[in-house]
């Protein structure tokens, strides 16, 4: 029998779980669930049923888990824990700094509903994280450095249309190639955030707005521009409709360490993601993971867990005798 | 207490691990057992102590994990099953094709034992192994290469080592740049075995042999060479002795996928390893594996694994919640 998923919340991120889900041999969605007038609620798949949120719970039978696709900053914190005491779960929460208040939260009512949760699951964190946990594992002697992009940061953008006179905006954030290749020669540890990325923020200003002034508070904005070199380029709107409508993102986790009688060894790990969606690549580990939590519930491992601690075997549909053979 | 670890066998595998064990934190060296007469080996540490192979079960209280360190054609396949009823093991059984097999002889002995024994450990199989698996658990619909080097072949160096004449040679599996790109592209159905790789040559001819033979039997013979395009240069042994004297390898695993409701986004995960010591990192990926072993036993889980089965958590000496807070 298929696992039965739920989809909690249908933006960029549900939509890419339902593609994704329908991709998966061993999966069907059975139901989206939105806080959003159910009508309003167009699926791909006009099958799907759409319910209210709000009676998630008289679903519990009816699936085997729940899919987590709200944002980490005001949903996740609130639906996660509540969601699994009913249902096994997945969720995409990154706020890096808040993973282990958010993890003792979903832990504790995971093992209440003797549920099982996944939480942070995606790319980042997620499988970039994977990376640095088996490299730094492999490696102990050696530097590690993350980079991101090219592409959108969904905060930054926001930071910037929350300035006075800004109608839309949107930020890349782009990996400086001088500093990869310091990276890669084991000189991550010389690196400042200025030197590794460089952020590019597109801005249509409202009518009469003051450019110089919108600029100025772009790039002076601490924690998110101040400390990186920015260019802001500003945009009619049609233009800017027009070129900057898809999501891509990526980026590298760069690894090296020596090793040798005389540390005369040098070893390069790395690993890259070039991504046309980042949505719908992040939904496509969410599924891989939401599998892993069902596997993870049957055997009885109730609680939360992260990727770090899923057997690497419970992401795929194949069996343990096929991934042997074909795969290893 | 630190992690007691056993070394069997001492070649440059062995002298990788002994290397590794001394980086990690939460382990030690108790011991190395050969074959070979015991005062012939000297390991770089004069402490360790070092035991003739037979006598490996009279230590059966004084280790926590032995890391086996022999070769694949003959020595594992008997040694595995034998140590893995005594001891916690992990090896690099390489043989692709013969790794069922191999598994299920040393579930039956490690069961049998109660012991916990990882096989295949090392970078391919191993990390590409891994990564082969989560790239294919995440993007369902899409196509997977895997490229190796610039890198020493020890099989094919020693299948022209066999021919009639030759005094040494070396040979190193070089990727073919124009078929790595086509594989980022998505193309990587496309590719032949001879599009993928090129064979580089390096031989030492006895004096008066015929090099024109000798090259000739390199490129044709089956399985190694006919089916790749082949360079042979012949030289000196003095200046053979100079320049070719290191074990560097690597290669990429490249997956590229498609998702969308037209499949219109495309996305590539691709993984690359640059190592200057393939011995030392193989050593390091086993004692990272020897670890889990450790732990997997602790916790009642006898029997074969493969690191497929292993959470990666297992692989480190931080903390799960020192591994969330640092690195997810």
């Amino acid at each position: 029998m298929s696992i039965r998923v739920g989809i909690v919340g249908y933006g960029n991120l549900g939509k890419g779980v339902e593609l994704a889900v329908k991709s998966a041999p061993d999966m069907e969605t059975k139901g989206i669930f939105t806080r959003r007038d159910v009508n309003s609620v167009n699926a791909y798949d006009k099958a799907i049923p759409v319910y209210s949120l709000d009676r998630i719970e008289e679903y519990k039978d009816e699936f085997d888990v729940m899919i987590l696709c709200s944002g980490s900053a005001k949903d996740l914190p609130e639906q996660t824990p509540a969601i699994s005491k009913i249902f096994n779960v997945v969720d995409s929460f990154d706020t890096h700094a808040k993973i282990p208040e958010h993890f003792a939260r979903v832990d504790e009512a995971a093992k209440q509903g003797k549920k099982s949760a996944v939480i942070s699951a995606g790319w980042d964190p997620g499988m970039f994280s994977l990376n640095r946990l088996y490299s730094d594992s492999i490696l102990t002697d050696g530097e590690e450095a993350t980079f991101w992009g090219r592409g959108v940061s969904q905060g930054h953008s926001d930071a910037i249309r929350r300035i006075d006179g800004v109608l839309d905006a949107r930020q890349y954030t782009v990996p400086v190639e001088e500093a990869i290749e310091k990276a890669r020669n084991g000189e991550a540890g010389s690196l400042t955030t200025r030197d590794k990325h460089l952020r590019e923020c597109y801005v249509v200003a409202k009518e009469g707005a003051d450019k110089a002034r919108i600029e100025h508070e772009i790039v002076t904005m601490p924690n998110y521009f101040a400390d990186y070199n920015t260019t802001v380029t500003f945009m009619e709107e049609e233009e800017f409709k027009k070129v900057h409508n898809t999501m891509p993102h990526g980026g590298f986790v760069i690894k090296t360490g020596r090793t040798g009688i005389a540390k005369e060894n040098a070893h390069v790990i790395e690993y890259k993601l070039k991504l046309d969606s980042n949505p719908e690549f992040t939904a496509s580990v969410l599924v891989a993971l939401a599998r892993a939590a069902v596997r993870l519930n049957q055997e009885g491992k109730c609680g939360a867990s992260t990727i770090f601690d899923v057997p690497p075997a419970y992401l795929s549909y194949k069996s343990a005798e096929e991934l042997r053979k074909s795969m290893l």
